[in-house]
């Protein structure tokens, strides 16, 4: 088993199943080119959770020094792209990100703390699966190329849940983050046809 | 005159009147708040723009190096607040922004050409107001600050404009470049009761 190779991530209720490695490991390129869509994503998402709430100084800190390092690894993943010959292009996103969204609740204080938790959990799954692609590519440069992101997606995720702890209740946070993190390993429970850092 | 101060910026068709830079020193803080919330908005908008196209290498390219810079430059600028006391928060927009949006038509290839010499045209008269600031406030530090900007916004129109005269012809450009260029300067000919970067 693939899981059992790596730490346990306290984010994640459920471990990667080996049949996303494979798929991933078959599919290299496509992997690739929505790892950069990801980036870009998560770029935004920061850029977007700083633009709802302009005051919260601590929060807009943290959130450009993520947006700072998304931006960067974007420009890393297109450079691979680039070395391997896949051209840049629009990618149909997996259900997992929309899956994720409407489970955010409309209304404050629970909409920041889900928005949070959510961000967490892409992050410590990103974390994860980056961690197997590290773990099994057979490439050595693009193996060192994953290890070092996936060091920056944990120090991301603990970003997300050092904010969420700091604006509520331990207890209430992670009440929240355990249902979340139900529904993010249902989303998962079945491999998405099409391969994806998050199929 | 203040304006002759300044060398010409091809972009813009008229310089910054000397009421304004009387607004801008008189409320300093207000205009680096602004100023903030600027740089947020510069980044936002070049994620948006490799969203939109995101087939177009040598585009995202450039993009992704200016949503870095003004990521770095919101981070800078948001330092120079905190040391002046300033709390982060909301300020409303002045009309600028929307009344440039306006003019960029809704269809491609139209679009793309009005994105990217609209984009041009805010970091040409981002510049100049930088510069003016440069020449004009007290503080020596301050004025460093916003030398340094003001040449980074600099290479960003420089590479609005050539990514506008990569993929449309040069006159074709040039010709909207001046329309827009119109409604630029008309946009700020009142002078905006609120102090901002672009009032």
């Amino acid at each position: 088993m693939v899981a059992s190779e790596l730490p346990k991530i306290k984010f994640l209720q459920q471990p990667t199943a080996s049949a996303w490695v494979e798929q991933a490991l078959a599919n290299l390129d496509t992997v690739l080119l929505d790892h950069s869509h990801c980036e870009r994503k998560a770029a935004g998402v920061a850029l977007n959770l700083m633009f709802r709430y302009p005051s919260n100084t601590k929060m807009v800190k943290a959130l450009t020094a993520i947006a700072k390092e998304e931006l960067e690894h974007f420009e890393q993943v297109n450079q691979i792209l680039e070395r391997r010959g896949v051209p840049l292009g629009p990618l149909s996103a997996p259900p997992y990100g929309a899956g994720l969204n409407q489970q955010i609740r409309r209304n404050e204080p629970e909409r920041l703390l889900d928005f949070l938790l959510v961000c967490g959990l892409i992050e410590a799954r990103s974390h994860e699966r980056l961690s197997l692609l590290a773990a099994h590519v057979p490439d050595p440069e693009l193996a060192r190329f994953y290890r070092v992101l996936m060091a920056s997606e944990a120090r991301h995720y603990g970003a997300y849940w050092v904010l969420a702890t700091t604006y509520y209740e331990r207890s209430l946070v992670e009440q929240r983050l355990e249902e979340l993190a139900t529904v993010e390993s249902q989303l998962l429970a079945m491999l998405h046809p099409e391969p994806r850092i998050h199929s």
